[in-house]
């Protein structure tokens, strides 16, 4: 069953699936041919235009949406080229839904994609809408996709954009969402593209000021994304050896947490502090000020901003993206639609949309713990 | 019963423990107390020298074996914070198994790991050791450890030193193996450290060697570690656009794998070509040979090398390290001993080692599949 | 003349040289035996404790002082390597003159400089004293030098620093001046070391913002590091593309300046913007707001702050941490004392104290006009 | 006379210029407008088409040649960018002088040398001619040159591309030749484009390789660029500690250069050892071996290869580039013809083309005599 033959005499097209397990049987693993002879098969089996394993689609749009993330290019490029191989028509939707409203819509050829896995941003371009999340927003939308022959649209970003899909979903344009954002927030997913990327920027920041923290003897204060998840902070000051982090989910006793911290570490000998703070937590240069005034250790915020949303994406990234992007395209192939890709168990599997968006994530707390731990 | 009570009253120590499973329910995540308070309590439950947890075991030995690893020195420094955090002496052993046969082992205080979890390599070295293996070596090494207190050996490295640590264990030692080395063959974990951190170094070498190849229209022919296991190329090939990966594991016809794959790809319009080989597949610089021959474009191969090896470490070979580092001194507290920490279903584990090192490790077909398809 | 014996017999000790030219005939270049036979030589010419080529000094001290810089290590070494090959006895002073003050001296070894070459900030660290520039802590300085036993005091610093060592000089203490800060902004040399590194981590963290402005089609404000001085953000500003360049020195009309010219660029068909502010020109964040405002391109400004500090030091900064250094202790064993070490028309030389002091420094103006030119 | 004016009134094109000095006094840089309303005036000053400083060049032609080099791109874009702020059309040759005999040239607009910036290696590619050299290829060349209007070629390259232009130039095609190589081996300047990068990577590599050395107490035996010049072996070396450097100018004694090196170090305490060698010494991987068999220290070469021509320009690579872009308009404007463009004593300058290659280089003894003195 799992062979090619299956891939062109797909499942029908089933809009919005019942299906809301993990796939773990039947979709957890891209399809693959025997192995045998597979090597010289690969060009004869590339699909001919139109001779498309799912029959019902002919053309696949992709946009990104939200904030962007580095390896969306190498997410879009991994479902243009799998969806070419398929045979399917591709195109490319700039600047998220607010460019679909406007049918801002371009055939993404093979030679569009080329050069562009190891670049940061989207060169798709993402933006906000205001009209979109509308219901007739919603519906304004499904009909330009219909206008340009998209049958099913892939959408790549976080959860805010999964509802934006969700809504289209649920007016009859077929979906498929892919997890890129660097902040790791979205429940479904253990992973989400982007991630990996921020958090070795971030850190590799913190590695130099944590130079000329021990340099000054001082105490820097980081500010990291993260404005109503810790995932990036706690993740990042860990791996950082940060002193302190302060997360929004935790609520943090000033004097106990942060000033007494400091200050044992000084009694053990320590003559530098890195605190990492989420976004959401507050104002770090006033941190930074109450530290500095508290304990008399000169303190300096830096808020690390934008710079950790751009970037090569790293190895984790392009493969991440690499991955959840031919799996969207094996989801068309099988007929699976209106699904979220997400990483579960260390694997790349597809769940429903509805399901997926009624999930909750929290934090996990021994990872805190731990970070506590190997501090000092 | 997952509280810090727990943690004082442990299970008694069960050298070679029969418990062959995953610890899913019960092993799975490190134990941690009530949130509330914690922040607070942190400090003074900092275990006194000799309070430890287990109380059969008074000090904890850690060396690196084998190949150096990123992450191997994050990884010392999360196994001796979080064992002085329990109170236990720990001791390092330098140069691995040579030098436990020669006692070079020393007291490792907070101080000596402090500022190594950034730097690449080992502080503690590693070497070679004829004598080791052999039955006499086996038992000197077990009684040098006694000489010196050893209650439990944790190391760090790949499943050629687990067959040391395993025979320890057989002669009465009680042992922890953490996977640490770059190229992810270790059979009974999803992910070693180190891998990531050489795979992003290799791949941006390639992203480097494609700028020069594509100005001078070449073929570039690159060879990365991987001497029985072609992970690492085959991911590093997928996430650099490599047309071309040859991995030991897989057959490979050159004229029709090799040659006609650049020929096509050139006929479609490209211009400069990547091949990355496995160290195990043979003479790069042979393959580059060949294919300037047949095909007539200019063809140079690069081998990386041991510059594969080195470097700070990335942000997961750090969390992979901290996260390996603490569950080796849980399965001590818990008096799970003879283990080896895994990475399963993306979670950190332990197993039993002798069942551990039974297992078996096969690359990818899908991998291998969808790495074709979205190369063009 | 320029040949081994001559090190061994050199000029008396002056210490207020009156040499206010830069030494280009006699002491541009470190003097070097003839080229044969010196591979052999080296090792044996060693010279022992004491017999120092300026016999009027047996002691260096070398303090880090002002701001950290990269490179500062680097120098350190130099110093202490060529210091310790001509048979001086070497010292470190921690923490600057503040520590000079208090006398926290130790003898610098070679082993106490090994694998200091690649790290960022100064492992002596640096601090501000308030007490050590009146009149008395001048004294007191220079007292506690004497009972070290410091000969000849080499301060790696900005102009402030030196200003410090000149005071030392006029009390009798000989100093050497060898100019390490990342602002560049030393009147009397062309280059300070820690500049080239600082200005690349500001354009790498520039390249990275620019991905995420073009994806969202935003324009990004960017402060670096530059009081009073704009030459970092020139350089920077002009390597990274920028649109606009506001720096301390130059007068700005704002809407002629900044939000015509941004305005004119996406009238050209530019989708993304990039403004480069140093620090003293004022509050970046306001701008952001304001060119916002104005021009309804959204905008966000990131402040690169501390990071542009730390960091493994270029090979730039590495080589003129080198030669500065070795530049240094040639002044020593020639008896050229109370001098700055600079880099003039592309070379190191050195030139007198007082003078190096009375120098002013003008940022260019053709570089100004070449930045915009090549802006469009 | 050197303002604005004057760029519109340029002294006419002497094709064969005879000024054979350095134009110290009146070109040495590039001329401004007086500060006070320049950057108002910079947009409307912006020349119309046609509206040329010199009125005899309509067109600029631009082309790389010989081994790609890291901002080679940037320099591209600042003749382009230049070139056409002040009205000259402006052209790209493809591959080098292969594909100016081949007529492969295009119009460079703004938008055509947008985003290059950052770009290692040349989208316009560089290939080798061998008609191309023969009186006959010359010919040819320059008469292809007047079918597409190209007044006067700027060539991006090393000494081989200049003598390339020098035929060019006297067969009446006036050029510019900017020096970009990583080697750093052109006569004439001081410094070339690319060389700055080129020795970051290699240095940063070595970094890396040396964490490696360092755990298992190696040799690690480095071969980076220089196949007759061992500038960048030199500087590299330095730059990252080596014990030992080989270069292709200074005749090795292996016992006492390389073997008796290694083991003094060793007798003072170093487990590992860097050897840096320049390509042209001779094979190092047969120098590893011996060392190992000599000395009994395990030794493994690394051959940096290609890798040492790509990656993202670093600023020192970038500001060179765009001053020596600039440069050669300038020399345009002036009507300075047949002119290298060169950094001398740490400026940017121009030089008769047929001085600037009979000028010869050698490599500096006392750097390499600082190296040796610092690296123990």
């Amino acid at each position: 069953m799992n062979n090619t033959s299956n891939l062109s005499t797909p499942a029908a097209v089933t809009p919005a699936t019942t299906n809301t397990k993990t796939n773990n049987d039947s979709a957890e693993e891209l399809k693959v041919p025997p192995l045998s002879g597979w090597l010289t098969d690969l060009h004869r089996h590339h699909h001919k235009d139109g001779d498309t394993p799912n029959k019902q689609v002919r053309t696949i749009g992709v946009l990104t949406s939200g904030g962007d993330a580095p390896g969306m290019n190498a997410c879009i490029r991994a479902v243009v080229r799998a969806g070419r191989y398929y045979g399917y028509r591709m195109v490319g939707v700039n600047r998220g839904y607010h460019g679909l409203l406007r049918g801002e819509i371009n055939e993404l050829t093979a030679g569009k994609v080329s050069g562009i896995l190891s670049r940061g941003g989207t060169f798709m371009m993402t933006a906000r809408s205001k009209t979109f999340p509308t219901e007739e927003g919603i519906k304004s939308a499904a009909r330009m996709a219909k206008v340009f022959g998209i049958d099913v649209l892939v959408v790549i970003g976080g959860d805010g954009s999964f509802k934006g899909a969700q809504k289209l979903a649920h007016v009859g344009l077929p979906v498929i969402g892919i997890p890129g954002t660097i902040d790791n927030d979205v429940a479904s997913t253990e992973y989400t593209i982007g991630y990996d990327t921020a958090m070795n920027t971030a850190m590799e920041c913190i590695d130099k000021i944590r130079d000329t923290a021990s340099s000054h003897e001082r105490c820097s204060v980081i500010e990291v994304m993260g404005r109503e998840a810790g995932y990036l902070a706690l993740n990042v000051g860990m791996s950082s050896g940060a002193e302190v982090i302060l997360l929004p989910e935790i609520e943090t006793d000033f004097d106990r947490d942060v000033i007494k911290v400091i200050l044992e570490c000084r009694n053990m000998g320590k003559n530098h502090y890195v605190v990492v703070v989420a976004e959401g937590v507050g104002n770090s240069v006033q941190i930074a000020k109450r530290i500095e005034e508290i304990t008399g250790i000169e303190s300096r915020a830096t808020i690390l901003g934008h710079l950790q949303r751009g970037g090569s994406p790293s190895i984790r990234d392009r493969q991440t993206a690499c991955f959840m992007g031919m799996k969207a395209v094996e989801c068309v192939n099988e007929g699976r639609l209106n699904r979220i890709i997400a990483e579960r168990g260390g694997k790349c599997v597809d769940l429903d949309i509805d399901e997926a968006l009624n999930m909750k994530k929290s934090i996990a707390r021994d990872e805190i713990l731990g970070a506590k731990i190997i501090a000092f």
